[in-house]
């Protein structure tokens, strides 16, 4: 087994040893031990929100996707119509979901370096009533732009409609009150802010809008609604879950609350991320989002116009001395990302610098 | 961390060490090194059912449910129209899936101890040329029981429709043969008698019949069209893997090349398998099937009818001692199961045999 590189990636990303080590166990996945386990899973991500009272826990088995298809799916019903804020690559592919279902949804849509904007989402919901549900990114990954969670929260509850919140990259991280944010469902996955290996995705849904949606999903595999209420039946998953990637995740619960909880996650990843700004600065790279509305979870530099650096060379070299960064996703300028998240401290984007600056010098 | 239990159970199951140590690494899901370990995977699941050249593997997230729904939903069209064979809850699960996708779906029922019969297959194709594509469980893990594939998958080509095949249970252990057997579709995952942890499943699919699929899957996640051109462009994955079960799974598949592949797997189980019968029919239970159609996967044994044995306490004796058996799921009969797959040998059910004498005589 080789040594593992340093992931600088929005997920996955470099995880604890312990957490890989919980891996190292057979678990019957119908055995009250793993029963135990994954009740301690969902009781731990409902906390991290605030949830416990006014939301329930349903992790679902697969990536990211599959977990905001879920939502969709189950939540979504025939007559009812989806607003999906966009600005980035993963507000498009929730369209693209609701689309392929065919539900009825529709888009506002911002350029990619400007974050969603609360005053025009009041605006389109007074306008089209039909809507039911509105969709929000809060980091966007394509840029690493934070959106402003809390002011189209108030908005969207205002106005009486549903709020579905992709939290993928900043869950665990940055701060989400259910108690002081209404939000109908948080959806994220194992393998970000959390730290844990992938293979699993959760949503924390009010209890209310899961039983309104009892039967409609199309998809057996992704009904939420059932897959809700066979945990409450029995303790025990519907289809096999990924009893390891369950077992990774319980212990990078326990370290995220050993850590002082997103608070303190997010501290890390803030350090993580100034030390990484300052560097890539000193060495002549520009950041490609105003600083006001970058999250510290992914950063994206842009590469230099005079062409001397090529991002294929550039990974490579950096590949070869242990760090592997992460290619841009943008629409119109090339780029590349660093991510910030991950059992990483300041000192890991250090040694990064130093092998960055290498790398230019060489090159 | 304990030591793990004795997985006697359809999966997830006993894995070797090596296996789970090939989860102690973080790996960047768009690496090179991941992408090459992707391509040995899929490379390695052709090979196992010789599909080198007819048929494509195409990897999925999730549990074998997962993989099951995203083919039927990618391969049968709004036009086309299933037939399901059943005789077990996985057949009756294909016909729940095809019903939520509002799929045109049929089903022959046989009582659960009574394997599928191609001539009952003859007359219901002859009888309704509608049908596109007929579906079978291979080995049905609701009682053990084994299905006649091949005159079975030689009915359905003769009648020109395309047979899809749930080989969850049967995949690595017991021989399919993709030269000599005409099946369109054959889908298993990563956790049972490939001896991988669980995660992912796969379909290794005739790349005719997903170009055939473009676009009409209605679901982003699951559409296996999707995902294997995914694979096609440039060896990645459409969205986050499991990574450490995709490094779990390369390793249980160089081991079961280094055992000899499914042939020497498949006399293994059954040394197991035989091994426990003999012994338990010494201890006084009964194989709830004829032997005549017991694969050699899963036994199912009644549970005396004197009630002298209560599954719940008989369970906790044994997981005391280090074994977990497995509910039955019988909708008639009293009973239990243990499953012979895995990485156990014939002298791990000497063990268990000696654990249950323990207990009946301590009862």
């Amino acid at each position: 087994m080789s040594e593992s590189p340093i992931l600088l990636t929005p997920g996955p990303l470099t995880t604890a040893e312990a957490t890989r080590r919980a891996m190292m166990r057979d678990w019957g996945s119908r055995d009250p031990a793993f029963i135990a386990l994954t009740d301690e899973m969902r009781r731990r991500l409902l906390a991290v929100a605030n949830g416990e009272g006014t939301h329930v826990a349903v992790p679902l088995q697969g990536s990211g996707t599959f977990i905001v298809e879920a939502a969709i799916a189950t939540l979504i019903g025939p007559a009812e119509k989806l607003l999906v804020l966009v600005n980035g690559a993963y507000g498009e592919r929730m369209v693209a979901i609701a689309k392929r279902l065919g539900r009825a949804v529709e888009a506002i849509a911002w350029p990619e370096d400007r974050p969603v904007e609360p005053g025009v989402v009041v605006a389109a919901l007074r306008a089209d009533p039909a809507v039911t549900h509105v969709a929000l990114v809060h980091c966007e990954t394509t840029t690493g732009i934070l959106n402003p969670l809390s002011a189209i929260a108030d908005a969207v509850a205002e106005a009486g409609r549903a709020l579905i919140l992709d939290a993928m990259s900043s869950f665990g991280a940055l701060g989400i009150d259910l108690r002081a944010t209404p939000v109908a469902a948080v959806l994220a996955s194992s393998n970000k802010g959390l730290e844990g290996v992938p293979g699993l995705g959760f949503a924390l849904i009010r209890p209310e809008a899961l039983e309104a949606a009892a039967g409609r999903c199309p998809s057996l595999s992704l009904d939420l609604h059932a897959q809700w209420k066979g945990f409450e039946r029995d303790g025990q998953w519907r289809f096999t879950p990924p009893v390891q990637v369950v077992a990774a995740l319980v212990e990078a619960l326990r370290a995220l609350e050993a850590e002082g909880g997103p608070a303190a996650r997010g501290r890390r990843y803030q350090a993580n991320f100034e030390t990484l700004l300052a560097g890539m600065r000193r060495l002549g790279f520009e950041l490609y989002l105003d600083e006001a509305v970058q999250a510290p979870i992914i950063a994206t530099f842009r590469l230099p116009e005079d062409g001397r650096i090529v991002f294929r060379d550039f990974y490579d070299a950096l590949a070869a001395r242990g760090f592997l960064i992460y290619p841009g996703k943008l629409t119109r300028a090339e780029s590349f990302r660093i991510g910030c998240i991950g059992a990483l401290v300041p000192a890991d984007f250090e040694r990064l610098l130093r092998a960055v600056e290498e790398v230019l010098v060489a090159a």
